[in-house]
Parts: structure tokens; C-alpha cells; sequence
């Protein structure tokens, strides 16, 4: 299984989630503040119309539309002023013809009343009169009851993401409860016989584990709950056991195994956990060669590089799209943010091959040039140093001083 | 001050982040864990050499580079094979001239050894003897002591936010506590006596309350600690005594206020908190005019309009780059990501006045559409319908059918 058969990423990457399939995580409902960055589980219905009553959206007079037809400046229509409407309460007595209320906004309209003129656009006469100057038509400055959403109506349809908008919407509905996936549990696997924990003094040859940091930030990111199973030697039992404790959660991630042997010895150890098995062992994929996608039952098992920045790569473009799909998002969000920059420097990418680009962002009066940082994957400082990523896909050979390209930001 | 004074958002925002000021939130030290996606608060320096011994960054043999020099696939260089270094050892006899010693990725160079050759170009003859067949140059395949960081040197600078590689690279260097700003404590009231708590089902004329739950979620993104006071009714003794409450805390938001009546005792209560009271009263903004930008003591206050819409539209332009400022960041991002898409229909702005219009984006092969989402600032259900933002700045008149534009996603 040593890189027998490098895929390209898009093709590794859907291998990878069909295999994955349909599994979304349980539902849970969860309080609103908690659901905010999560993804309903269900329509979310409306259980009374939203606004409940017609509003007023400006500060003036509450009227019927059909008594200003016709008024101007020069010629205003005149009505009789009843009162004013108090806020939070609603009109006792509906609005009868030649007849108007005065209304702040998001005061309630009167019966009978169909429209709102702007105080602007009226003249204040006496305590019993006001004139307006300037027609509306029905349903002008007026939301209508239910407009925001009709009793019955879907507040959110099942796998919409919760913004802060939608915990607003749902709050002003009354409801308090959502319906969410729950998180998917990531289990946290770092292997390698020249790694200490962090809290360690590392001895000659040896240095601290770094990677688990990284990957439990990114899976907090991505809506997941990360679970860190500790360093496993590059041992046969070592590492089996560890696994075997990842098949409890959602997700699997196993970083390093740095030599030949243990990279083989991890990879066996995966093929073991069940079928399907290894669906895909090496990627071209520069940094990330080395990279294992596999399903064990209905876990899906990731063997990341041990190297920093292949780690993180790596990450982004399998175990995010992955960690969206089981939480019932498309894996690939539909639009995707990003800064156009000028490339400072040719950078050549095998035709076949996707290559991930660390760049440095830097405004040049209007222009933003994107320059790469250079470094080994091995180097954390070099991602420390950049401000994105430019994903050369396979198709494309490579980028051209002078090119307009698209980076993603790392954040 | 109803309006006398509209001001460009540009002016509005520079007026009142200068007068927040030079302030930052004072500096607590955090588990690492914890650090992510918060801001250093003085440099971290590394406390010994990163890694602290040179790293093969291949699967080969650990050569002198001189022994290598003019080695062909025809013509190798035969080396004394001395053993394999095992991972996580520091090998514990000086390479000679003429040998090489079996490494892995990751381990650690013999002293004497000054490069790598990858194992693809070896050939393994016998029990103790290699073959070269491609020079290498000294640090080739090698990743030098001290090369990510070199003892006493700066791992991070003060006010860098901690991403994922930048706490991998912390807990590489050891370093599990981390100086950071701590997080703006901000308290959000909302105002009007038409609003009833969402667990209160609505009375005719009343609406529940649903500002809190948008301006809590945003804050929590932008790094803060929402503080929800409550609801105060539309009267001074209740407004002033929360408002004097959220002056514990470091930034005040007040939304609401519907009637022109409770707009301006907002208005009066804000400035009787301090000096140097209310820097703006009123922005040429839409939605989202009157805004109140005001500064109390050292406590930035900010009076939200209670329109939904306006409400969050507000917090982006005004909040957002103030609570950046308090945790020692520049309050505008230096790049932006965005998404290009082209509009579908003519959108008007008045000149000096900024326009910030919800759109939604729609796929068209290659290209992304940008469609306008119509609807009053009082409907959430247009915040929830929309993918983005575009902002027509004061300096545009407006944007044409067909025209490509930058839309910021709402996250």
C-alpha cells in the first residue's frame, strides 16, 4: 500500500465522503444560545404569525389609504385626529373613515387601518386635526401580521446553519429549543517514537507533540468536539489500542508515524479496524502526500502526515468537508470567501497534482500581493508566517508571476 | 440632536474609535487551550532552540555532503553503512568521512553529518555499504537547530491572533500559558415597551424581544462576553439603571427605543453617563441612521436602532472593529475575504451616504450572481434569506445591473 496508487484530490476527497455515506450525527435540542454555529436537524416551524399584528415601520399616522388619495402640499387631506397609540398595546377602537392615529414605529395598527404616513410628510393643525400632504397606498410603512413568517410557516428549513440572524428569528418566534446534530466527537491520535508530550523537557533527538494543538483548534472550528487520546508510540500495541479507543467517537485522526515502518505499521493497523477498510492511501497532494482515507464501520479514519503544515492541509481539504457533511452541511461550502491578490513569484505545480500554497498577504496601494513563504512542512513558523493558502488544483499548472489568484485566509 | 448632524460612516467610525482610545482589556494568562482565537498581549520568546537538534526531513541516509559530491546513477559513491538512528535518540557517535547512517524522517543528525540523501537515490548493497547515486549540498533534506526558532528568539509578536498553527507552534516551544487580552465583557440592553422576554408569549401589540439574541451571537464571534441585562421599558429610571449597570462592564449596547420619544431620552441618559459623552448622533447610513456613538469614562456606548436589520448592520460597522481594537488588533481586518459576484439589479445609493445591501448569492456556471434582497429593516426573515452583505460605500453612487461587486458573507 506504499503510494501504489496516488489519487488526485477532488477524486480521493469524494471516495472518501460516498464512503463516509449518509451518516449524519444524532439530533439533540439544545438551548438557542447553544445552537448558534450549529445546523438545524428539522424544519423549525412557526407556531403564531410573526409579527403577530400589523406594524408600523416609521413614526407618523396611522390611516386608511384611501382617504390621502388625491392630498399634496398645496392641497393636504385633512382627518381627525383620534389619539395616539401606545406602544405594546393594541387599539381598542378601529379607524373609521377621515379618521387617524398617531403611531411610533412598531406600534400596532388600528383596525381598519391599511397604511402609515411619515410625519414628514404631514402638518400638525390642532390637538384634533392633522393634514396629510402626501398619499400612500395600502399597505405603506406597514409590515403586514405574519410577514416575517405566517403561523405554520418554516422558520428554517432542516440543515440551515444558525447565524446570529437566525437566532434572532427564532428567538422572536419564541423559540427557545432547537433541534440540532449534535457535534461529532474527533478523536485525537499523535504517533511517533521522537515525541514527548508538550509539558515535557524534550531530550536529545526528541521534540514536544505540536500537531494534536492544531487539529483540536481546527475540529473546535469546524463544529466538532475534539478528544485527544494521547502519543502512541510506533509500536504495534501501542498504537492498535489507541485506535480501538477512537472507535467510540465520530471521527478518527492519527498524525505521524514519521519513518517508512511505522507509516506501514499504522496503515495495517487501520486495514484492521473493519471494511470497508483504506480507501485511498497517498494523494497527490503537495504538501500531504502520505495521506490515509478510511472508513472502519461507520467511523471514518484519517491518517494525517506527521509533518506540521501537510497536517494541516491535509486537514482542511479532507476532514473539513467531512465534518461538515456529518453534521448535515454541504461538504464544500457553495461560496467561498476569498482575498484576489497579485502573485509576486512563478510557482510551478505538477499537472495532475494539487499544490497548497502558503502565502503572505501585503497591501500595495489598491493591490494585495501574495507572495510565498518558503520553508519545509516541517517548519511550523512558515504557517505562523502566512496569511493563506492558494490551492493550485490539479488541473492547473502552476501560477504565473503577475497572476490574479484567489487565497483563502487561514483562520 | 434628532439628526442635526448626520455623519458618513467613515467619520463616525474614526471619531469614535479615536475617543475609545489607546485603551486595551488587561492581560490574563490562559491554558493554551484556550488561547485560540484570541490576541497576545506581549511577545512570547522561545526558551531554547526549535527543533532543538537537526531533523532529517526525508526517509534516507545521514551523510557528510563532501562525500557525496560527483556521484552519479552510473558512477555512485560507496559509503560505510554505520547503523540506523532510532527515532527519539540522539545518535551517540560522530559520523566519520566515508560513512552514513540510516535516518528517518524526523531524526536526528549524527554530529558530523551535514545533509540527507533521500532513500530514492540510494542503492543498498550490502549489510554495511551504500550507495549515492545523486550529490547532495550541505543542509540539503535537513532541517537545521534552532531553524523555526532559535532560543530567545520571538515565537509570536504581541497583538497576533493565536490560529491553529500559532498554537501548535506555542506548544512546540513549550509554551502552555499563553499572555492574552482578556475579553471584552459587553452588556447588551434592549429597550421598549413593546417588547415582552421570548419565553413570554406576546400579548396583542407586543412582540418578544430579539436583538439580545443576534448582538449576543456577534459578540461571542468577534471575542467578547455578552452580558444580557435585560429588557428596560421605555422610561427613565429603568433605562438609566441599566445603563449604569452595563457601565461595570467594558462596552454598553443599547438597542432599541422605537418611538422618537424613547429614541431621545436614549439619547439624554446616554450622555448624563460621562464624559465625553455622545460623539454621534446619527450616521448617513442605511439601514441604520440612528445609530448613537458615545464614550462614558473609558466605556464605549453604543445606541443601536431597534430595527433588526439596522441593528446588526450597525454592530458590523461599528462594534466589531471596536471590540478588535480593545483586544489589541487593528479594528479593520487588513484583508477581507469576499466573494465576487455579479449583481442582477441596479441598486441606488444617495451620494455621502453608505449603503449596505443583504443579498443573496445564486451559482450560474463559473460566475456568482448577487441578488438583492428585498424586504423592511424591521423583517429578520431578509437577514436570513441573505448570504452577504455589499457595502456601498459613501463615495459610490450606486451599483449597476451587471456590475461586479465584493460581497462580505455574514458569518
Amino acid at each position: 500500500m506504499e503510494f501504489f496508487d496516488l489519487k488526485p484530490v477532488e477524486e480521493a476527497r469524494s471516495i472518501f465522503l460516498t464512503a463516509a455515506g449518509k451518516r449524519r450525527m444524532p439530533v439533540e435540542h439544545v438551548p438557542l444560545t447553544a445552537a448558534v454555529g450549529r445546523v438545524t436537524a428539522a424544519p423549525v416551524q412557526a407556531k403564531s404569525d410573526l409579527p403577530g399584528f400589523a406594524r408600523s415601520t416609521v413614526d407618523g399616522f396611522a390611516v386608511r389609504a384611501a382617504d390621502t388619495f388625491g392630498a399634496s402640499e398645496g392641497l393636504p387631506a385633512y382627518l381627525r385626529l383620534q389619539g395616539e397609540i401606545l406602544m405594546g398595546h393594541a387599539p381598542m377602537v378601529p379607524l373609521r373613515p377621515g379618521e387617524a392615529w398617531k403611531i411610533s414605529t412598531g406600534g400596532a395598527l388600528p383596525e381598519g387601518a391599511d397604511a402609515v404616513v411619515m410625519v414628514e410628510h404631514t402638518e400638525f393643525l390642532a390637538e384634533d386635526e392633522v393634514g396629510i400632504r402626501r398619499p400612500v397606498s395600502p399597505g405603506d410603512n406597514v409590515v403586514q401580521r405574519g410577514e416575517d413568517c405566517p403561523a405554520g410557516g418554516e422558520l428554517l428549513p432542516a440543515g440551515q446553519l444558525i447565524r446570529a440572524q437566525e437566532a434572532a428569528f427564532l428567538q422572536s418566534a419564541g423559540v427557545l429549543t432547537v433541534p440540532v446534530f449534535r457535534r461529532p466527537r474527533v478523536a485525537i491520535i499523535s504517533t511517533g517514537d521522537e515525541l514527548v508530550e508538550p509539558e515535557v523537557e524534550p531530550a536529545p533527538g526528541q521534540i514536544r507533540e505540536s500537531n494534536a494543538a492544531a487539529l483540536a483548534a481546527l475540529v473546535r472550528r469546524d463544529g466538532g468536539e475534539p478528544r485527544y487520546l494521547g502519543l502512541a508510540r510506533d509500536q504495534e500495541e501501542d498504537i492498535r489500542q489507541r485506535l480501538q479507543q477512537g472507535m467510540q467517537d465520530d471521527v478518527v485522526l492519527i498524525s505521524g508515524g514519521s519513518s517508512v515502518g511505522a507509516r506501514d505499521l499504522t496503515a495495517r493497523l487501520i486495514s484492521e479496524l473493519g471494511a470497508p477498510g483504506i480507501l485511498v492511501h497517498g494523494v497527490k497532494l503537495r504538501p500531504g502526500k502520505p495521506t490515509i482515507l478510511a472508513v472502519a464501520g461507520d467511523v471514518p479514519v484519517v491518517g494525517l502526515p506527521g509533518h506540521p503544515v501537510s497536517a494541516q492541509v491535509t486537514y482542511g481539504l479532507f476532514v473539513t468537508p467531512l465534518l461538515r457533511q456529518l453534521q448535515g452541511l454541504p461538504p464544500e461550502p457553495p461560496f467561498r470567501p476569498t482575498v484576489r491578490a497579485r502573485m509576486t513569484k512563478n510557482v510551478a505545480s505538477a499537472p495532475g497534482r494539487t499544490d497548497c500554497v502558503r502565502v503572505r498577504l501585503i497591501r500595495d496601494g489598491a493591490e494585495v500581493l501574495a507572495e510565498p513563504v518558503h520553508g519545509r512542512s516541517g517548519l511550523i513558523s512558515t504557517l505562523v508566517k502566512a496569511d493563506g493558502l492558494l490551492i493550485i488544483p490539479s488541473a492547473k499548472e502552476g501560477v504565473l508571476a503577475g497572476e490574479m489568484v484567489e487565497v483563502e485566509l487561514l483562520v
